[in-house]
């Protein structure tokens, strides 16, 4: 119990005394709004472009702690400066959101990517509730809708398949849908909610979960079936190891017991599959035939893996006692700590080799932004938190 | 020069004795034509999709020997393979080759890249010239006409870049299009060669080159000027050594000796520039600010990066004389022999880590086919022949 509550503090303290200031010193451009997230080890900004998903992720972050660990004016100035941004310059004339922007706003890269639009209608709908404001849980409505109609061609016309020969379907946006519904659940109605979310649960545990080899697949064919083909070969166990929390929130909302040890099931197959004997550490990616993956980064260890992982597994932990969560976590907890912390400036490392070792001395750049390690940091304090109560 | 002599049969001997026997035994598909280009390290196929890159590279390399080393009835079979599934498979309604295609030729990925078109003119010309057929060669000077209407929008539709904003042209182009108006010199009219060459050889020398640092961008704004963002400040040194033994050639027909001279500085500027003090070999990119790269295999070690610094240097040895190129072509083959060649099953690992471990166990992939290889061995052979005559 002592070990629970202390580790709860490394969390909490992290995100509190470590994380947030790092962001709130570094990454603010009082300028023009937005967030800078292309920071050096030091937290020195390296380049200023804006990319859509981090605007969006950070701005949840800061409204996320607001509403839910304390209603600071910090947190909910650090979240309008990203609402605000993204008002004015995140959307295309047909409401979608753009990949990147300048400093200043104009767009950059295309809307090619409705991931972009998930996580502006994130930040929209806690900024809405925590700041009572209307545009943006109407904005946050709008923009859920308008992903629910894309979600069938998510690329829309930069979508680069020919049509027909190998149709595939990616495990991404599902898998995002189920939280972002949640997320969203204050602003939709019951019914599409809870449609949402059963479609949701069974494209994850039904389809693209293997119930044998309980592997999560990244791409099947759009009928389920599998394709031998490098993107249908491949896995990412950290993308699955985070879709079973965002289950196991699903079935702990209605005390779903079976779906909870599913969900852990999974949780460890998909650590112990990607797991490194050699070096320690989750890879990346894997080639579920053991083949060579097209990904030439697939060796690398990455901050948000192993910190989806460690959420997976405090709450594995807390809902069912599994004394395979209880190991898995203080070993991904040792390693993530001595590998991806940096004592000396703060933050995390995102990058590491295979050794372990900094790939990039950065903190932030064109994916890592402001969001992983808050959310887990958040995710595993509270959970702690609980398992410290029981 | 006995020595010049050892590493000229080690050259030779590898292409005709180890890489081409190597591709004869395992890519050839007999059944629906053209290649397999995903094979591990025994040569044993793991995909059976085909690129049309790679299609198009060893139909080229095939004819390519055909042609300048002996006309060997296997070798013109062998580029027969590639060039008529190309011919039946290749093009989409409106001449632009597809990106990849299925084993039994069915399209797959969509035409939004003109590399495919120039690697396809290039086998078209090559096999034409070898055959005598009439319908190749028409084939390639209409698809080269085709890639010069195209060069000013290369992804076409697929272009994700917002118009106006950050407008940025790319090295790889101009680069590939001075080399493929070579191939296709018997094809076109004096006046276009002329004109193509003069405009590839002022993009790569007096635009992409900055004349102070001797380093070569990939990317600069449409008006030549520098950009200060990922693309704008990514070097790929291997890309811009290529380039240089494509410059030496063009120098070499006309007898220009400052442009030669030009080229071999820059060569070694860009080794010195990429070379990893550390662990040896040639780093895939640097941020020229000393910036982390968005390329998250920066720090690997590719196999064409290490065989295209070999014929540079060896050209601008048997061009200029000059000791450093000696002196550098002896420490980069030593570490190319150490670690991408593969005594025990053939061919040459593509794929290193930092130290020099193989990364992934393939001989060939999505990228990697029969054609850095065998086009390196090819050139360093009869280049260092030439040097011997000196």
């Amino acid at each position: 119990m002592d070990r629970i509550k202390e580790l709860q503090a490394v969390y909490r303290d992290t995100l509190l005394d470590d994380v947030m200031p790092f962001w709130g010193r570094h990454s603010h451009d009082r300028v023009h709004g937005g967030y800078f997230t292309c920071l050096l080890r030091d937290g020195q900004v390296f380049d200023t472009d804006k990319f859509v998903w981090l605007q969006g992720r950070q701005a949840w972050t800061y409204a996320m702690l607001y509403q839910r660990v304390a209603p600071r004016e910090e947190w909910l100035e650090g979240a309008k400066l990203g609402v605000d941004f993204l008002k004015k310059y995140g959307r295309d004339r047909d409401g979608n959101f753009y990949f990147s922007l300048t400093r200043e706003g104009a767009p950059l890269v295309q809307a090619y990517n409705v991931f972009s639009d998930c996580f502006a209608a994130m930040a929209f709908s806690q900024y809405g509730l925590a700041a009572g404001d209307e545009e943006s849980l109407d904005l946050a409505k709008r923009t859920f809708s308008n992903i629910l109609i894309r979600q069938k061609n998510p690329k829309g016309v930069y979508n680069k398949a020919f049509p027909g020969t190998r149709p595939l379907k990616g495990f991404s946006l599902p898998m995002i849908l189920s939280n972002l519904c949640l997320e969203l659940e204050p602003l939709l109605s019951p019914d599409l909610v809870a449609e949402t979310l059963a479609h949701c649960e069974h494209e994850v545990m039904e389809v693209f979960l293997d119930k044998k080899e309980l592997l999560v697949y990244e791409n099947l064919h759009t009928d389920g079936s599998k394709s031998d083909s490098f993107e249908g070969r491949l896995i990412n166990p950290g993308h699955g190891i985070e879709a079973m929390w965002f289950m196991m929130d699903l079935a702990a909302r209605r005390g779903d017991r079976t779906l909870i040890k599913r969900a852990v099931d999974v949780t460890i197959r998909l650590i112990e599959y990607g797991w490194d004997d050699e070096f320690e550490g989750i890879f990346y990616f894997k080639d579920v035939k053991g083949y060579p993956p097209q990904q030439l980064e697939w060796d690398q260890k990455l901050w948000w893996v192993h910190l989806e992982t460690l959420v997976a597994l405090a709450k594995g932990y807390q809902l069912t006692g599994d004394h395979r969560c209880a190991e898995w976590f203080l070993r991904v907890h040792n390693y993530s700590w001595e590998h991806f912390a940096d004592p000396s400036h703060g933050e995390w490392f995102g990058y590491l080799d295979r050794r372990g070792n900094p790939l990039l001395m950065l903190k932030g750049g064109k994916w890592k932004g402001c969001f992983h390690v808050p959310r887990a940091m958040y995710q595993v304090w509270k959970t702690l938190e609980k398992s410290g109560e029981g």
